[in-house]
């Protein structure tokens, strides 16, 4: 049988240290019964402490909860120097939370406990192994998370793993390494957690915490697990301080699906990808399309070479199979890419188009989008107009509406500025005639097209726009120059994006909204 | 001394497969003007072919351009198996670039030999031995890149060496290994690195060029450099199709300043924020603020025990000195700028204040330039609404009209788009209520404006705008999002940039128009 990892997640502590994110307890208890239901090991809820009001209601609140698979823990951080552990606020705290295991930093790096703590090193040790031993006559699953630990064995090694033994000593459970500030190197990491590994009892297990300051936050911990780390701490998305903690949704299909090792029952890592998109949308944060394994873009193909071999044997260019996290190939169309591009896409879109129709049809399909890529559309990021185009070219589809006209009117009258948007249409034969307000002409725009549309088509409540790019094309003709204008748009966990493009950056925008309309009940979405 | 690294930038080839990247040829020059400047070893500009009509000019145009540091190279393939050499329209093409570098792919898994190209493993050999001799008889520096090389080493390590050895025999002056489908394991490309290194002479330079797709990029080309490559492929951002290519951004602080090799010059290493940011802006893609190294928020410190104690010393939570890279420190906490940071920025803008100035000035500008960055505000390319910003604070500036209203219709009739732009303004005493029409309502505005202006400031005929520039901040909201627009203006040689913000699109657009007409006006250009 393979070797079991266990998963401490800290999305809800070191995650929510990043710059834009912020979760209501609401949140967190969201997201501590996703993560339970994917299937960590460990939540790590907070640091359960009088100034950190949301955290400590947190644990108040998760005590009603069963967890089915994983083990709540708090975090916080040794006695205070002056305080005896059972003495000790922080830690008092730490066991009030209710929380099964507790996790405590302590430092391991000589220069911090001198400068920072400003104490002696001896006295350090002491407090690292009693600050343990309290936690664990209080019944609970202990970790000792080494602050610092691969700079400090960079710098006085014997002081680091004396730091580990005075953990072990005290009792722990676990002894985390901790690459706080990110910058260390993989091969500096494995040297580093082998020396753990061979001074600590097996007994005790040993764990990593890397963050990502130097790219290598994955690779740091895919390393400590190679040198023997049983307990790999991660963020789901890569949240975290600085440039964030080790990406759990990179590391934990590399653990799984390249190293052969069991973190998540095999039968839940295909929810990776909805996992990660959840906690975005919970941080109200934008998805990143590019991120390894369960980006949008992550299995998307642009070159025509790598498009036509995808197309006899997925593996020829793909390093998984996308559905084993939940994710999914996708071609991309653009003028790098040929014909057989535009026929996968028709036959992934499932279009048949109807008997009798002419064989040229996908010749005239390139053909147009040849020509509007000249004007200046782009498909790549507009799947939605790229099947609109398609059902258009081939008869399958009519509009849903006839425009009369629309107005946009933007002022700005003693220091504020308004916007407003008429839309007239015709919709089942009856004319719509509305006018809506707005915090600018698109948005204006928007809420009339809406507004208008909403009685025939109530499932457009449901839908929201998530991103709205414009590009100047041509910028060497200043506010004269063509506009494109590219809409992402969402209802629940599907995303698909529309383009527009004219002179006028208001009618290229009305081209991308309708789209967006147009597409999602084309759909049914 | 220490070991130099090439770096191989392929920003304007592979980099350009990305999703949602498209650089025209002007964007491809600007590019590459700008790499060479920072000091990359090659700049590889495209794949100059009959169907890509853009690469194929960038290298057409790139011929007048007398690079200071880099070598540009071509990219294509090996011989079609049915073309002689010297008969293949793909390698004739190459040569024609102009190119002096030129790289070619070729299989160096066996599975893509008889499974993708379908020729015998003999064949291929002949083909990747007889291209590179064709192209170095054609007296061009040649590399050989070994497609999937690391799944081919996995798959048959004896063939995949074997491919190695007929690059050599052809002449290839380094080979470039492959890591395509980017799911490689750090542990396996050091092996596997090292095996060709051992296995070819050590006149033959080896590479590496990797993907991200298990997030592991910016590793597997450290670990290859480990194993003794001494050329590394890339891109700025890590742009690329799927996940993207292993990120130079990344790779070159970690080579330089972790594992002390030279990449690149040494004083030029500090404009890498600013390259990570000129080409998000040319790619039109939002920066990724948590970029290691170059993000917004790769020093941003937002815990209060890091913020004190990087306030005692920044080493105890930072990797580097982030002004190495061009970057800088920031506390995410309102009111934490000291003097030394206010007399910094000042000085940084070459600004003096007038004698008798007020004493509090500096450190109230400050202010109010952190307030509007925190609204979206950036003044790296807008120094006339800085200097205007500083201006209006000393109480030196006066404007030069007071506005009434401004309001614009743009409206769709009949499928015709027309914009109309009313303003009314107090100029000297005089009011002026004037209306135009315009492509766009900016256009219009900007007609207005000047039309409005003329008689009082005829030197306004002599401006124009030369660019104009839209980012929409903050895109989870959709069309309810702040907006940036950046202006560029002209008048005969000098050149200056205006910045407005706001959450409607119009008004943000007129802050930046009536600034570059008053920048123009305060500074008698």
């Amino acid at each position: 049988m393979s070797k079991t990892i266990a998963i401490y997640d800290t999305t809800l502590r070191d995650g929510a240290q990043a710059e834009g994110v912020n979760f209501s307890v609401a949140d967190k208890i969201m997201i501590a019964q996703r993560l339970d239901e994917f299937g960590v090991a460990y939540i790590e809820g907070g640091w359960p402490h009088t100034s950190r009001v949301r955290d400590s209601e947190f644990f108040q609140q998760a005590k009603k909860i069963t967890f089915k698979n994983a083990k709540l823990a708090a975090f916080g951080s040794t006695a205070h120097p002056k305080n005896k552990p059972e003495d000790d606020p922080n830690l008092i705290g730490l066991v009030e939370s209710g929380a099964p295991v507790i996790t405590i930093f302590g430092k391991s790096w000589d220069f911090h406990v001198t400068d920072a703590l400003q104490i002696e090193l001896e006295q350090n040790l002491a407090i690292v192994e009693s600050s343990i031993a309290f936690l664990k006559s209080q019944g609970r699953e202990v970790f000792f998370d080494a602050e610092h630990f691969f700079d400090g064995y960079a710098s006085n090694p014997e002081y680091a793993l004396r730091v580990c033994q005075a953990a072990v000593q005290g009792g722990a459970d676990g002894i985390v390494l901790c690459e706080t500030n990110g910058g260390a190197l993989p091969v500096n990491v494995f040297t580093a957690t082998k020396a753990v590994v061979d001074a600590v009892d097996d007994s005790v297990v040993i764990g990593i915490h890397a963050h990502n300051d130097g790219g290598l936050g994955v690779a740091n911990s895919l390393e400590a697990v190679r040198a023997g780390a049983l307990h790999v701490q991660g963020v789901i998305n890569g949240f975290g301080e600085r440039c964030g903690n080790a990406n759990l949704c990179t590391i934990i299909p590399n653990l799984q699906l390249k190293m052969g090792l069991n973190c998540i029952d095999s039968n839940n890592i295909k929810m990776l990808t909805e996992v990660s998109h959840y906690i975005f949308e919970i941080a109200n944060m934008p998805f990143d399309k590019r991120m390894p394994f369960v980006g949008n873009s992550a299995f998307a193909h642009k070159g025509g070479i790598h498009v036509s071999a995808v197309m006899k044997n997925a593996g020829l260019y793909e390093h998984i199979d996308p559905a084993l996290v939940g994710n999914r190939q996708r071609v991309l169309v653009s003028d790098q890419s040929g014909k057989s591009n535009i026929e996968y896409k028709i036959s992934e879109l499932g279009i048949t188009f109807p008997e009798g129709a002419d064989k040229n049809l996908p010749k005239e399909i390139v053909r147009q989008i040849y020509e509007l890529e000249n004007q200046g559309y782009e498909f790549e990021g507009a799947e939605g107009s790229m099947e609109l185009l398609i059902q258009r070219a081939g008869g399958t589809y009519s509009p849903i509406f006839e425009l009369n006209h629309w107005r946009c009117i933007i002022e700005k009258r003693n220091g504020k500025v308004v916007s407003e948007a008429a839309v007239k249409l015709t919709v089942n034969d009856t004319e719509e005639y509305v006018v809506a307000e707005g915090n600018g002409p698109v948005n204006a725009l928007d809420k009339a097209l809406r507004k208008a549309l909403l009685q025939f088509y109530p499932e457009i409540k449901e839908m929201e726009l998530t991103d709205y790019k414009v590009r100047v094309l041509g910028s060497s003709c200043g506010t004269g120059a063509n506009v494109r204008v590219l809409i992402e748009s969402r209802k629940k966990e599907t995303l698909w994006g529309t383009v527009g493009v004219s002179e006028n950056l208001i009618e290229a925008s009305w081209q991308a909204l309708v789209e967006s309309i147009e597409y999602m009940l084309l759909k049914k979405l």
